[in-house]
């Protein structure tokens, strides 16, 4: 049916006008080194495992942990580079509000990132009982700092705290976190570039991406719709022109309409909801199942959405969890800040 | 298995809390009074349908008309009240570059409709040479200028023209297509209240409301990806908490996926592609194809993106074309419009 519709569009008819667009470019700026295989791109053919019922026999691991460290490497080398031409480095700032472990830990591990790569770095820590006033006050002065490219304000915000007006407080040209609305308004409409999209979709495309796993024309299934990996990750399959489902709550046989996904991300947050009769044979996972878990040692844990034993046994390719998309969404953070600080120097 | 969502839910898991919101209000504003039926809400039940094979004997036809006039009614009977409370006129102004026929026919509908209910409006002309500057200084104009409420640059604009930063130029506050990125970045983020819905999802929504369609759950394929009206039916659809799948040119066998929707929403522009046999019997169909055609006489003509002579056999409910989404959709710009003056004036 797709020849029809390319038939169509080659007659100059609306369809193919309206909705060709160039696929969105890969959301790493820096140009790729690194790819696990040197394989063609994946092809998913859903409808060859969908008649014969074969499994993969060996499902591909699609770990973030190379994938990071080779962006870390090309961010550090970046950075070192305009070291040397102009004398500057990007700034990071961070505001945590409260004593929550889990974002304390996560502020941590991006921090610690940060420094590895030559990313200044600065840290405010406000009390649980911080007024909004005081918080905007925070936000107020990064914004105006030139030596701050990006403003992080880590989520959740005590209950008394309004996240939508802080977030819209934060300058759309410091937001790496990518969650102004003006960001996600442009993320979604096509033809139009955001100037930071949220780093754990750019990780999941980054991984299917470097993995050659073909997402044009795709079927996928994002299930949940948060903005920080669901709905954003929705928004960004679509500008590389895959057709895009998004499931949540209220979904009705979530099972069975998953089923039919080349490409299945997950974004739940309830371990092992996704079993392996809701994946079709050779699909393709990204899990993006995370949970906070105040006994944990580091006071959240990385939890898999889908069940993984099971799983590997019938798709082509999964993400391991923990190892999966969370190194690659941190690494997202090292190279959203690097090219707001470039943009900011107008550093080429 | 939506009940094993939500028996997760009521535990406190990641998934219900995460993405449970009141379902959307409905775009309009002002309370419903006019509706087409007092049946019950209507029962999609798709299963039924395709466990029996049966059809409906007769698809309720979902004029527009009917709607628009009780919209405008309501609307003109607000313009009067805050008329004669503060003295004040809701004002539009249109921004219209060139000369196409389409764009000049659809601006005199708009501006007729307004003037019918007390919508004060202005329209300035410019040539097809016309600088970005001169629009932008045009523009600028309306965004300062307190009697204007919202402004409409008609699109699609000359090519030399950069629609992008022109839109962006559009106050916010004005933006009464809902065309800028801040609002279709509020209109995807749940929670989150754009200050304007474009036109065409609006009315969308508001004649599955009226005629009593459950959206809540229900399986919704949009066909076509454009702002003005598929990317934002499915992201309005979306916080309705329907379960949506976006089509478009890179999609395969959107015959499969549109053959399994409750909901079908239909932004193609290319007339009859959607058959009998891509319509699950019982389900509901809005088509808001509209295709130019400059040998009409109006300029432009709506076009069926469905088959509706086949259609009718097998769907529960189908927006005839013309008279079924356009005639709201012009009435949501009023609606819009009057909003926009309320909130300017604080009248309530």
């Amino acid at each position: 049916m797709v020849g029809f519709w390319h038939r169509l569009g080659n007659k100059g008819k609306a369809l193919y006008s309206a909705t060709l667009s160039p696929p969105c470019s890969s959301p790493l700026t820096l140009p790729h080194i690194w790819v696990p295989t040197q394989t063609p791109q994946r092809p998913l053919s859903s409808g060859f495992h969908r008649a014969t019922g074969k499994t993969q026999s060996a499902a591909e691991i699609m770990s973030g942990k190379p994938i990071a460290k080779d962006i870390n490497l090309r961010v550090a080398a970046e950075i070192s580079r305009m070291k040397a031409a102009i004398g500057r480095l990007p700034g990071l700032a961070v505001v945590l509000v409260g004593y929550r472990e889990d974002s304390h830990a996560y502020v941590h591990i991006n921090l610690k990132a940060c420094n590895e790569v030559g990313i200044k770095t600065s840290i405010v820590q406000l009390p649980q009982d911080c007024t909004q006033d005081r918080l905007i006050d925070v936000v107020s002065s990064f914004n105006s700092n030139p030596s701050v490219h990006g403003i992080i304000v880590q989520l959740p915000l005590p209950q008394h705290l309004e996240e939508e007006t802080i977030i819209n407080f934060v300058s759309p040209e410091k937001d790496v976190d990518g969650f102004h609305p003006l960001n996600i308004g442009n993320l979604a409409l096509r033809g139009r570039e955001p100037l930071f999209i949220p780093c754990a979709p750019k990780a999941c495309i980054e991984l299917l991406l470097r993995y050659r796993v073909e997402i044009i024309g795709k079927n996928a299934v994002v299930i949940g719709r948060s903005k920080i990996a669901g709905l954003s990750t929705s928004l960004l399959l679509q500008r590389h022109h895959a057709t895009v489902s998004t499931l949540h709550s209220f979904t009705n046989n979530p099972e069975q309409i998953t089923r039919r996904a080349d490409i299945v991300v997950s974004d739940v947050g309830i371990p092992n909801i996704v079993g392996c009769d809701w994946l079709m044979p050779g699909a393709v996972v990204v899990d993006m199942g995370t949970n906070s878990d105040p006994n944990s040692p580091r006071g959240f844990r990385t939890t898999d959405d889908v069940c993984y034993e099971e799983a590997i046994k019938v798709v082509s390719a999964i993400t391991p969890v923990p190892g999966g998309v969370g190194p690659a969404v941190i690494s997202m953070l090292l190279s959203n800040t690097l090219d707001s600080a470039k943009r900011a120097y107008g550093f080429t």
